[in-house]
């Protein structure tokens, strides 16, 4: 049989609750596909501030890097919101990214026809809709620097961020892109504001060069204001977006709304070499956390997506996606998606209808 | 009679247009209300492009600072897309709004009870929409330096921008802001990264702090990735969003399609001192130029925003408006917003029939 190390992280709020059903899914898959997880579990966001006073230990990033795949729950919360900046949550999690150099943040946002009523869109809008968002996640805004505090020349004081891209880092992107394009329906569309920046000049100009590689993908170009209201007036238009690190949060977490059912979208990370990294794009939600209230689908989804992108086992991970489509099937639904007619079902529930499907 | 001079720039695609439009219902507006205007038109844009080889001549901008207000159709088209960028018709725009000091740019976005249907999301989550954003105009990633491109460490070109806030800048937008809230519902959210940058984390202490100034308004903090959410999820909880250029551009575009008619929406730029650029927020719309399709109305209500903001003539603003929606609901539609039933009329039409409502 063959064998996986994973490093669990389940992070603050209901990170616990989704990582410890995915892992039970995760075991059932394995054992009936002959795959054996070794899982070992590290603290890291609030839980380690709490434990050992940093957001990402050693010891916890070791582990990881040391595992075949990393899957982590969510984290955060108001308990640590106005900690200092290399005190936060969130900065562990961007050592962690950095860290495991997981360049590629690959986000589908899929409207399945058992949820199309979730979607604040209306039906004939949102119906079909199936894109895939590949943001670059390790460089731009988000470590670029010079970055921080100072004052200027009129001694007022600045906060200052540094958006840079490298060709190699657009090409690396941009290669992951066409590929996932030409896997899917051969459409990319890269989104940028090269109208006014320089950074976005480059990435443009690279990811049009890349384009040659790839004859069987059809790229267009669109600015990111456009891209936004794109979403909203005709999301079917998209097939596979790329774009940069800020404007990919900004525009995958306007996507995941459009489907209307946060609580089902996973995301894998990926780097050149070494494990991946896969989580729900959903938060930490403190307010519900501890009630068992949560959907675990996005954490099992993630567990899928990383058998298929981290470890190439794409039967457990179909496996694992069919058992959560036939759950949705038979009416199980949680509280985020729930509709009536539906049998409302709390987070370890809906794990077992998912182990039993 | 009151006089004012008007500085008219008609720009590219469709803007001369609805420009020719909005100022004969300026005219007609103000010969009701014994308002005089002088009116100038100046190249810019790719029209200037064309003409002189810039896209903001030294004319233009010295007659649009010499006048009492700029109203502005639209600019850029695929023909200058591939100019470099001091020669692009946006770079004349932002040149534009630096050059006029106009900080604070006002978009309102409303669901009209006559357009609700205009709209993508389902009718209970559209109708009562109305968002009043307020966007950094002069700053940001947009202005700051250093920017261009150049070398890494590796050898490896890069392209790259500065996104930088000042205490000053934060400070005067915010109290326009929190100023607009105050005669609004009182709500104001402000929408930053300050789990991620430091430009972010000043905004948001600064604006935390001009707080007390304004003890009627309430204010909330949102993350920019959570704000695109929100907007779809539920567009009604936002009254009045102040936020930096970038973030500005991506979702006042968002909160504009989320009313499904950006050809109604109008925007005004303020500064502290002289003339305010009012200006349509739909782009230039090559596609369609020339053939009287377009429609006028969101400059037209770019005019009543400058009789408004600009010049403190609230009658003759309010007159405009009232015109506009009675020739709404006299059922008259430009393209963009027919619906079965409706009368469907061209650019000169519309604009004749909201002269005599
Ligand atoms: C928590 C935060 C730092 C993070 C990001 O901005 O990348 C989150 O919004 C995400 O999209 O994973
Ligand atoms: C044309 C472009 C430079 C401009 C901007 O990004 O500000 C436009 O998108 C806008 O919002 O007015």
């Amino acid at each position: 049989t063959k064998s996986y190390s994973i490093t669990l992280l389940p992070g603050d709020g209901i990170g616990p609750e989704v990582v410890s059903v995915a892992k039970d899914a995760l075991s059932l898959a394995g054992s009936i596909e002959g795959i054996d997880f070794r899982f070992q579990e590290a603290p890291m966001g609030g839980a380690a501030l709490d434990l050992v006073g940093v957001p990402l230990p050693d010891e916890t990033l070791t582990s990881a890097r040391n595992s075949d795949a990393v899957l982590l729950g969510a984290i955060g919360g108001y308990k640590w919101d106005k900690n200092e900046k290399h005190l936060k949550p969130e900065t562990g999690l961007l050592q962690l990214r950095k860290g495991l150099k997981v360049f590629a943040n690959l986000r589908p946002a899929i409207v399945l026809p058992q949820l199309v009523h979730s979607s604040t869109l209306k039906k004939e809008v949102a119906e079909g809709v199936d894109i895939m968002v590949v943001r670059e996640l390790t460089g731009g805004i988000y470590f670029g620097k010079p970055r921080g505090f100072g004052t200027n020349e009129n001694g007022d004081d600045i906060g200052f961020n540094t958006e840079v891209y490298s060709t190699s880092e657009i090409d690396r992107i941009a290669r992951v892109a066409f590929d996932i394009a030409r896997k899917r329906n051969g459409k990319l569309c890269s989104v940028d504001k090269a109208n006014v920046l320089e950074a976005s000049m480059l990435w443009r100009r690279r990811v049009s060069d890349i384009a040659s590689e790839f004859p069987n993908v059809e790229l267009s170009h669109m600015y990111v204001d456009n891209a936004a209201m794109q979403l909203v007036r005709n999301p079917k238009q998209f097939d596979t977006i790329v774009t940069n690190n800020i404007f990919g949060d900004i525009l995958s977490d306007e996507a995941s709304m459009i489907t209307g059912s946060i609580g089902m979208l996973p995301s894998a990370s990926l780097g050149e070499l070494g494990p991946g990294l896969f989580e729900p794009i959903h938060g930490s939600a403190p307010d519900i956390a501890g009630q068992d209230n949560a959907n675990p689908l996005a954490t099992i989804l993630s567990a899928a997506m990383m058998l298929r992108y981290g470890l190439g086992e794409e039967n457990a991970a179909k496996r694992i996606e069919d058992a959560v489509l036939k759950t949705l099937s038979k009416g199980f639904r949680t509280g985020d998606i729930f509709s009536p007619g539906m049998v409302l079902v709390g987070c370890k529930r809906m794990g077992e209808e998912v182990l039993k499907s």
